[in-house]
């Protein structure tokens, strides 16, 4: 498969730990640091370790698993372990791991003195289709997610299938919510394609076609002021329902992907109601959708929460609340302000069906 | 005086609360922020307050004044402040202060929602002078100063002489020092200039010309890849000096402008050692600078402090410590790599001048 080339960095698909270690080889960087967490530590980091371990110039960053490992306090934690390993400006981050070691890791660096360069190498599904490629970086604070971040490329991202092999299912369906929003919004033939593939494992060209559509959409629009947008589909319903999990399911959270695929439901609902989704398509949208996932419990009751969390939405304009819906099925349509009164008929959409 | 025109960006110098207001009122912002500390919002937040009373869309948020304010814990703090006040990606952040202020309130905007618009009213010299050019933003972590940071151009700067009428002449000393520093490394005929006016009040007409410099030199290499490193003459050590003092001289440490006044000593003295700058320019760079500012005791004991203080400058590559020197006034040169015993030399001969 090609090289994608993105806002200045290329996408490697073809024999990536290779090129990794050939990049870091044949950079100027003065020393590397690889930041991973205790599951990438133990799948991933060895294929790596073993190509590299006669280089003396690098050290291991090693963080807990999990959105909590997002927060501003782990990010200090992570400036201050930069600081005591004496890392200058030609340092390099290698951010192996899945969406919180990339989006983390690329805030970390993009900040320390004013930016040192970093890569990624993502581990799951959902870091390969969705957060490795776009320049967006994150932390959270008290839970809102990526309320604080930069726009910074990496300067490359390397593509290993084998990596997800040892993914559990439920982390595969986490990213593969991402691939049926890039068919739903950009690609109508993309998603009637994922509709008759084996979805529990897609295969390396639906990850790299789904990349290739996230990869248009930012080039097109780096910094989120217009057709980026798109992307959004599915996200703001899903980010509440997404943090409100987070807040309130102790230990027991749903994954990102069943949020969005949540979010997507009640988006596509709201797509039907406002501007005209035929009935025919949302009906096929939750069908799809429901076989996948599993059903999450949203009371009435937590209504009230839920839209207060869509309030603090980055999207967000002057106070309104701001949807990415579908005229049809591959075609988005940004900018779509949706009241209090529909957004919680939408979720109350997806708690009757 | 015209408006000069930066990185995107103009700088004005004429009118410049009423240009203020006007930004204000015409740009398409859901509601601004002004970030004051009790000094500015004291002495210069009356001038602009006055005209913006009929507005309903801002907020201020006050901070002490001081360079501890830098820390990362406060920078959490305007974040959260943003948070609270429900600030959406359309808002603008106003920094009207000295270089802490735009510093920080830089920074917690550039990074807040991955971004909003900023813009700066500098109201000490040090401020119009140095730091509200050049897009660097910047906090510290364990007193180490400016980690952490970004290059972000602010949408506007407005300089406004008046107010730096109120201000204390140690405060005005602390700009000039970047103003010598202009000449120095840029312009022997500034320097001449600078040498025989006025200097406990230096005229508009002085820091306009200052700002031109820097100017200058920051469109050449916005992200400091090379020549912009000229401004750092001065900064190896006066930045040791500083940090050590901010350590050390609890409630009574010096300022910005006094610490770099001793690093262009000490750099100055390396330049006549290293790279040929004559006797008679060292004397005349030392004789100017010890005129204008206070002696400062540095003990033979600190110097394997400040020698570990300087390993920390950003401007290191490989553990080796870079310095901007001068060849003759006016005509600086970088990437001089120093040695301990040099640098350590260099304290000597402050101390024992």
């Amino acid at each position: 498969m090609d090289t994608i080339q993105s806002i200045g960095y290329p996408i490697y698909f073809n024999d990536s730990i290779n090129q990794l270690v050939k990049f870091v080889k044949d950079g100027d960087y003065s020393r590397f640091f690889i930041l991973t967490d205790e599951n990438t530590a133990k799948h991933c980091l060895p294929l790596i370790r073993e190509k590299i371990d006669n280089l003396d110039n690098f050290d291991i960053i090693e963080i807990n698993a999990g959105e909590e490992s997002k927060d501003i306090d782990f990010c200090i934690g992570i400036w201050k372990m930069l600081i005591d390993f004496g890392a200058d400006r030609q340092s390099l981050m290698i951010n192996l791991g899945g969406g919180v070691i990339s989006d983390l890791g690329g805030f970390a660096a993009s900040t320390y003195k004013r930016g040192i360069d970093f890569v990624h190498v993502p581990t799951t599904l959902l870091a390969q289709v969705d957060a490795s490629v776009g320049g967006k970086t994150g932390i959270d604070i008290d839970s809102i997610k990526n309320i604080i971040g930069t726009f910074t490329q990496p300067k490359a991202v390397f593509m290993e299938a084998s990596f997800l092999n040892s993914l559990p299912d439920r982390q595969i369906l986490s990213g593969l919510a991402e691939m049926l929003k890039h068919g739903l919004i950009c690609d109508a033939a993309f998603w009637q394609q994922l509709k008759s593939s084996n979805l529990e494992r897609p295969s390396v060209e639906l990850i790299y076609r789904s990349v290739e559509i996230k990869n248009d959409v930012v080039i097109a629009d780096p910094k989120e002021t217009g057709i980026r947008k798109a992307l959004n589909f599915g996200h703001t319903v899903g980010h509440a329902v997404e943090t409100y999990s987070l807040i309130h399911d102790n230990g027991r959270h749903i994954t990102h992907g069943e949020a969005i695929a949540i979010g997507m439901i009640c988006e596509a609902w709201l797509s039907h109601k406002k501007i005209g989704l035929s009935e025919a398509e949302l009906k096929e949208i939750v069908d799809v959708i429901s076989a996948l996932y599993p059903r999450y419990l949203l009371a009435e009751e937590a209504n009230g929460e839920l839209y207060a969390l869509m309030q603090k939405d980055k999207k967000n304009q002057k106070g309104k609340i701001n949807c990415t819906l579908l005229k049809q099925i591959g075609q988005y349509s940004i900018d779509n302000v949706c009241t209090e009164a529909e957004l919680c008929e939408s979720l109350r959409y997806y708690a009757t069906l």
